[in-house]
């Protein structure tokens, strides 16, 4: 398996829209395990990015559905930052 | 919902190991709506752990079961350090 863990920053305000966005964006990706979207309790415009797909190639080619590209789309405006906390090999 | 996201630096050589005991011993937890463990690709006695629980109390109440009260007995001496990277609030 493959994974990542990520942070996006959200402009000011705007983490729920954001969060909303990628819910909707990241539903039915072929060989994803698991894509948890959860906002920071401390840092209210910080969201955490926990992924896990049956291999690297998924995730690629996730990249390229439709609805990611309308969601990476959409929440570009919304999005001040972001980082790849680490990448991972999950455990089952 | 509440979330968790730690880590956790296994003593050299033994993440594997201890991510068997937690694999082992986190299964079956009420109110658990997920529990990702994953190893470090660039640290390799690094894991991450990426927890939704449907509310704080379930997380709470999990720690006094007898398997994870056992997975904790076991996996004490394979862990130098654990640190709470965030506490969150996931979406669904």
């Amino acid at each position: 398996m493959y994974g990542l863990i990520g942070k996006i920053t959200a402009v000011a305000g705007k983490s729920d829209e954001l969060a909303s966005i990628l819910v909707e964006g990241t539903k039915n990706m072929p060989g994803c395990v698991s894509y948890t979207i959860a906002k920071c309790t401390e840092e209210s415009d910080l969201l955490w990015i926990t992924e896990v797909w049956l291999d690297k190639s998924n995730h690629e080619a996730s990249l390229q559905l439709p609805a990611v590209q309308a969601a990476i789309g959409k929440g570009r405006p919304l999005i001040a930052g972001m980082e790849r906390v680490a990448t991972t090999n999950p455990v089952e």
